[in-house]
């Protein structure tokens, strides 16, 4: 075991040890070299090189996604760092504790001239956990000074300027760092400075402190007597879940919601909740409301006396846009972190886990009478069947293919699902309750979806498979640039030619400028990105080819494999807004 | 045409054609489609549509740089506009123009859970010269409230909430971005709210007010008496030009400087000025005085008394260590913006332009007698011969492969460097005089070197070579996705198959760790890569390959042509420090 001969980036990496920060995605540099060996001798940590910044934040976000425990991005400094940017971002809105560590020049060295030399100290501080810039460690000062017997740290460099930059190395801000990563569960950023020489390795490191390991308290929860009387008098109370963990809430406290006449359980594949009596595809809910002539008495009779909601985001904007029209009399989110008041009538927000929650809410638990569920459930008896219908008839499209593919998937996959169209298709298609899902959606991007699924397949024992659009796929094609794909890892890109997204949404026209600014076609083959990346390459451009490839798709291989359904890009649009109509 | 019926999005897009901002690069969204509306629909403006938010800022810039007047860059709401970062940031350190716009929802959607929404206002102060965060429009607003007849602007939404997002659209804020943009030559941030419905269009905008234009006063040069007597006294003058764009300083004064005794000029190929007199290979004259016995009276014999600095960053990192330790009297550096003090020892900033500081240094100038530029003139010719005496004798490698290419690109080209070895490399070869020359020396960093060349190379009436090595071309890929790469285009790609800098640098060792997590080796085939971007694609892999290919590739053809040229991995750094020691 070698260390770098500078003692801070020793302690950064005894402090990733001892907080159990085990894996470190390293991009290439000088300036974070004495990191680069710190983490790579050290057979503790599992090292990933990748080169591409900004796929290197979302390959680690994928990874902390599913370990639920904190991982690290190491980079040199300059504009290395901003491309950490979008990651960090989404980290931030999806509660993912990603610790971002990037090599910086002294403060004398910043805006002076120096090459690859920016402000980094705070620079992500609109989106980040908490932001540390240390200084120089003064050890090393004091080391450098002995020996070159002048100076402090240069003779080129006067002497204040280089004493403003150097104290004690300030573990007690690097520590909180690392805790507020793991408690908090947020992305944080240490900003290092490191002076040359760089390459300097010992195989003695200094004698590092141990300080006492916190554990995270969760806030008890105070009497709920008040909102167990509300919950169990009231006749109407909806549960919507948003981004959501697998396994994360008790079978049993689902089993009382699925069980209850006054409850009603909004889901989303991404809720990963899943019960026969839960309705798991919400637009095919609404949309029938908003169309039907019944609007305002349907609408008043979905509104709920209780809201309640746990996870993040909410991928539906047919429910926002309900909620926020027929607002419940209360609007009760769980969460041990935060409460967004997304339908702009928030009015208590449980600081608990689910569990914690339920485990004291249903501790009375009343079935209320009601026909809220009763009612509400023969007409998703309706639109499913309806559903089926008109699948069987439409001609091949996205809606078809997400409908046949997601018939296909082999249990227990780990899904992951790219923004926007996609995610969307694939809340009204069933998904077996096997299969996990998951989805960036705190900033809901299209710039990092394969590299997040690549970062999330690493751990994970079964195989993993990514839907994706064209777009997203080819914006994020660097994240097939690592060796790190896995030979069962497999990537389903729909290709529409373009944004199909934009043939949904309403202003789209069969204009050039449409085509070229909204709907971005393009004549990118998607084999010659397999062949860059040595992915196998599948292609199928109707039912039959689909249905007879995703047979053989997900057997095992030897080499990741790639299978590009291509729909046709001017019906798509039509298929799912006609979808709406026909079980309306 | 047709315009967004946001008067907001109207008056962002008239107040652009006002100060002439032309080209606007467009990546897809709908939060922006206002604005993507007004702009593609008036025959005024150059439209632009790149997907990848990181390349488009990167193209936006080249064109902003080959301009030298703003270019602007639209994206929709959320991480899209973080992924213009790293352009931004090169954009404030190389004073290019870039003017951001970017959609957003309004403030009540932020931070309440709504889908793709981040904190955009302010988010890249670190690096900015101007953010605006504009409210929404109280026209539109007023117009809304008539439409619907009830609430501001929508129902579902607290009055209040609406009321702090309303107000009188700002253009005094919006123009003062823009005037920062043109005068200060520096990237601007306009972050502009859009409410829905976002596709609205009508064939009658808004009556827009005319502000008068304002025009930049450039501030006058007090008497330079004391600095002229300096000047004309001064035995040893050292004149050192960082990133200069051609043409900038007239040829009279580059004559005065050149037939001087008592003046050294340095030059890099990035200073863009020519003189056989000027010194352009800074490290050819610096490493052989490093290495001599008679190190510290050497350097004190090219001590200048007066340093004077022009232009942007510089390259040589030996210049740069010399200079802070054998530090000059007097460092003056000449820019009508800012001056770095980067060797420590500023003494005077001429806040004009170079021309109006010359105008007045030369109005009574004195050629000084001095044996300054004799003596270095003399060893100059000596490593200039040895130079090409070991070029003759060396296998091919990089450096052979940059000393042939340089000679054959044809006059007049414009020549892209990307960072880093391919910068450093050019430094120590002879590029034709009519060769102009760039590289992203503001941040240096990898990631956007070829989106940059292709945008500079949009209204260049000359073809455009980029050189670039295998990783900075991978890492910018993308830059290839889109309509606009002229056939006239030309990449070279230097394949020494990873980050070969790291050899160069202290601490390279043949180690699993050092190929996987410095040097970054790959697999990745440029060719295939060419396939998926359809490019021609040429190969080279020694000294006769690669004259015979150079001859061919710079003809006509009807598309775009890539060169790669493959070096041998574990030989190039020692060709190159053994230069140093043969011309020492």
């Amino acid at each position: 075991m070698k260390f770098s001969t500078i003692p801070s980036a020793q302690t950064v990496a005894h402090y990733c040890k001892l907080y159990g920060i085990q894996d470190i995605v390293i991009s290439p540099g000088s300036r974070n070299a004495p990191l680069t060996i710190s983490f790579t001798e050290n057979n503790y940590f599992n090292c990933y090189s990748i080169v591409d910044e900004r796929c290197a934040a979302f390959f680690a976000l994928g990874m902390a996604q599913q370990k639920q425990k904190p991982v690290a991005v190491l980079c040199t400094s300059g504009s290395a760092l901003l491309n950490y940017y979008p990651a960090i971002a989404e980290a931030f809105y999806s509660d993912i504790p990603l610790v971002v560590l990037s090599a910086d020049r002294p403060s004398y060295k910043i805006d002076i001239g120096d090459g690859q030399t920016i402000r980094q100290d705070h620079v992500f501080d609109r989106h980040i956990g908490y932001s540390v810039n240390l200084k120089l460690d003064v050890i090393h000062a004091t080391e450098t000074i002995k020996n070159q017997g002048k100076g402090l740290i240069s003779d080129t460099i006067p002497i204040e300027t280089q004493q403003a930059a150097v104290e004690l190395f300030n573990t007690q801000e690097l520590e909180k760092a690392i805790k507020t990563a793991i408690f908090s569960s947020a992305p944080v950023h240490i900003n290092i400075p490191f002076e040359e020489p760089l390459y300097g390795t010992t195989l003695s490191p200094n004698k590092q402190q141990n300080n006492e390991l916190l554990k995270p308290v969760e806030e008890s929860l105070n009497t709920l007597d008040d909102y167990v009387s509300l919950w169990n008098s009231a006749p109407r109370k909806l549960v919507l879940v948003g981004v959501n963990n697998p396994n994360s809430v008790e079978q049993k406290y689902l089993e009382v919601l699925a069980n209850d006449d006054s409850v009603v359980v909004l889901t989303e594949t991404t809720s990963n909740l899943h019960h026969p009596n839960f309705f798991p595809s919400i637009d095919s809910l609404i949309a029938p409301i908003e169309k039907s002539s019944h609007k305002e008495e349907l609408f008043t009779q979905l509104q709920p006396d209780i809201l309640l909601t746990f996870g993040g985001l909410i991928v539906s904007k047919k429910i926002k846009s309900f909620l926020r029209k027929y607002k419940p009399k209360h609007h009760w989110h769980v969460n041990n972190k935060k409460a967004y008041d997304t339908f702009f009538c928030l009015t208590k927000h449980f600081k608990v886990s689910e569990n914690t929650f339920f485990a004291s809410l249903f501790k009375n638990h009343v079935s209320v009478k009601s026909d809220y569920y009763p009612f509400w459930s023969k007409v998703k008896l309706g639109y499913e069947q309806r559903r089926d219908n008109y699948v069987k008839n439409i001609p091949f499209s996205d809606m078809l293919a997400f409908s046949i593919t997601a018939k296909l998937i082999p249990e227990k996959y780990q899904l992951h699902l790219a923004n926007s169209s996609t995610v969307r298709y694939a809340q009204l298609v069933d998904i077996d309750k096997s299969i996990t899902v998951f989805c960036n959606r705190g900033t809901s991007g299209i710039d990092g979806s394969t590299s997040t699924a690549i970062g999330a397949s690493i751990y994970c024992e079964e195989p993993t498979l990514l839907i994706t659009g064209d777009l997203s796929f080819l914006y994020d094609s660097n994240a097939l640039w690592n060796r790190y794909l896995k030979s069962d890892f497999r990537i389903i890109v729909i290709n529409n030619d373009g944004g199909g997204i934009f043939r949904i949404l309403p202003g789209q026209e069969d204009t050039e400028n449409f085509e070229t600014f909204f709907e971005t076609r393009h004549t990118i083959n998607i084999e010659d990105v397999c062949k860059t990346y040595q992915l196998e390459y599948e292609l199928a451009t109707n039912e039959f080819e689909l249905e007879n490839n995703l047979r053989k798709f997900f057997l095992k291989s030897a080499k990741p494999k790639l299978l590009e359904i291509k729909t046709p890009r001017l019906i798509n649009n039509k298929i799912l807004l006609s979808y709406f109509d026909f079980i309306s």
